[in-house]
Order: C-alpha cells, then structure tokens, then sequence
C-alpha cells in the first residue's frame, strides 16, 4: 500500500495541472492587474467595471479589494507602515495563488510604497501590469465618497495616504489612467486594450 | 465628473457578480473542501488526484497546499498553536475568497484543531465540505515520504502532529476517507459522488 501510494503520488505530482493548462481551457492568459493610486481615484470601481467587461467576454476574473480582503484575511493589520507593508505582501501572494488558477486577478489597494508594488512585481513576474490610477489629490478629495478625506485633514484619521502619509506614485506603470479627465468605460477600453495587445485577451 | 463617478460606481456596484453567476458560467458549484489528517495521511496526494479529475471534466478548480501556501502566504508562520492557528485562519479566507469566486478549492493541511476548522466552516457557511483524511499515525509514520516521522520521533522536529502536539479528528465530517485500505481512486470517486449528491457537481 505505501509503495503504491509513493507511486501514485509521483505520478500525480508528475501531471500537476499547470496555469498554461488552466489559460488553454479558459481561452485567455492570466494576469495580475495591480491598480494603485490615492483613495477615491476610481481603483475599485474601474476593477470592478473591468471585470463586469471580463466576465460578459466569458474570462476567468476576479477583484481584490478592501471590500474582501481587509475585513478578512487582512483584518489584522492597521495602517502603519509595517502593517501596510504586510498587507501588501498578503495581498501579493493572494493574488499569485489567483494567477496560478488562470484568473485574471484585479486588486485595488492603495499600495503607495514603490517597494512593496515591486516585491509584488518579482512574485508574479511578467504577468504583473502596475495600473497607476492617477488623479490630483484635490479632485480625489472633493470626490470623497466615504468622507475620508475630511476626517483626515480634521486630525480624526492618521497616517491618511496623500494628507498625513506619502504616496510614491510608479515611475514606470504598464498603465496609466487619468481618472480626472478620463471616465470609467475610457479606463476600460485602455486596459482592454492592453491586455489584448499583450496577449492575455484574444485580438 | 464627480458626480458622473458616484453614479457610475453605484451602477456597477449594483451589478456585482455574485458567486451564482459564476457557478452558472462554470456549469457547477462552488465548494471548500477542508481535508484534514495527520501528515502523509493522503491528503495532498488526493486532492491533486481530485483537481485532475474535476479538470478534466472542465470544473474550475484549485488546490492550496503546503507547496503554495506555506511558503508563500503563510512564510512568516511556525508551528506553535499560535501560528497554527493563523495559518488556518488565513488559509480559510483565501478558501472563502476563492468559494467566492467560483471554484471547488480544495485546501489540504493537517488543520489539527476543531475550533480552527469550525472558524472556517462559519466564514464559508454551507459549502464548507470537511474531509477526514483518517488513517492511524503507525500507517502514516510507515510511508513517512518526507522522512518527518523519524526526524519527530529523534526529537528533531518540535510540535509534530501525532507524535509531540495533539490531533483533534472531526467529530462529523461530511466525508470520511480511510486512506490505509482504500486507494487515491477510491477516495476520489468516494468525493465525486459526495459533490453529485450535494448538487456541486451535475448528476
């Protein structure tokens, strides 16, 4: 029975099912879509736009964001550097377990540190596309869907990315969206694009 | 603008894809397989068995493992019940996350205690499916493929499961799998006929 077992094992082992398995049923390539940009620039909501766009093509697709990871696998961790470096690995290696699986992975957090982004970069190789969301901190704040910008410049939220802590915006993004000028479907459509230039979609 | 993207974001918010649009697109359920046992009990050789099978039948599935997860999510974690049981806190949500995204995720880690397992059968409600990987420690300290048994037993590896830190058996798991009389096949088609009669997978 255990020779059996070792044996069988091998074997399976030797057929693990591969992401190149996984893009060949699903008809598209994975791929991890890190957006990063201030809060109430549009992550989440072009992510999520994106892959409404994704799921009606018949892709493998799926978002990350606060809405699901930082009220559970990360509800541990607060927003210090340390714990905001933790919460972007996690996030990382989430995200590499949904590129494996031939998702096309979107996350949207504000990741504002370059070396956590890049630590992210190494882990997923070429298949990471850093989408800088850019938009002017004063237009992200007037948006202010959550009122987080007011409770910041009001002392109430600290360490509050663009008001009381940095933002390293990428040097070099495979994409850049210019939110305050550009509207959700524009931001699709440019990452569509992309992805069907890289090859991950089908031309 | 502003207003253009609050309402915008409403829409699409509203349009969420749900875990039932996912399953409808897949043509089958999703599930969490939770296989608990004792090291070189099967666990990990069955549900890459099983993955094969599902993929084969065109299901959307994945295995998290120590291969993946251990030493990538979960790298900063050891052994002491403290970190055991945050290792299968955070590998539960990733379950979940993956649950939600439409796959039958099948997470196989020895996962020794109830009260961890009884967390994530509450984080992913009913389609939390535990499998009892069940076979006697002698067994498994005989195949010992790892050589960890023996390291355990020279007092080379601490808190080792079954030899120096506790096991608690599932008092009612869904699916029980005696792994010292019945082959990897087995198990699988004993699994299979389980997700059938759940409705997981079609009839």
């Amino acid at each position: 029975m255990t020779e059996e077992m070792k044996a069988t094992n091998i074997t399976w082992h030797d057929h693990a099912i591969t992401r190149a398995d996984r893009e060949n049923k699903n008809g598209h390539g994975a791929a991890v879509l890190w957006f990063t940009g201030l809060s109430a620039s549009g992550k989440s909501c072009i992510a999520q736009a994106l892959q409404m766009y994704l799921f009606e093509q018949g892709c493998q697709s799926y978002v990350l964001d606060g809405d699901n990871v930082r009220h559970g696998l990360n509800k541990d961790l607060g927003f210090s550097p340390a714990d905001r470096e933790e919460n972007i690995r996690r996030i990382g290696e989430v995200a590499a377990l949904f590129l494996d699986a031939g998702f096309i992975v979107s996350t949207a957090f504000i990741s504002p540190y370059q070396a956590d982004r890049d630590l992210v970069r190494q882990l997923c190789g070429d298949r990471f596309i850093e989408i800088f969301v850019d938009c002017p901190v004063d237009v992200c704040a007037q948006r202010d869907p959550k009122g987080l910008y007011q409770k910041a410049k009001e002392g109430k939220i600290p360490e509050f990315t663009g008001i009381s802590a940095p933002y390293e915006a990428p040097a070099n993004p495979e994409i850049l969206l210019q939110t305050a000028t550009h509207s959700i479907e524009e931001c699709v459509t440019q990452i569509t694009a992309y992805l069907r230039k890289a090859g991950i979609l089908n031309a």
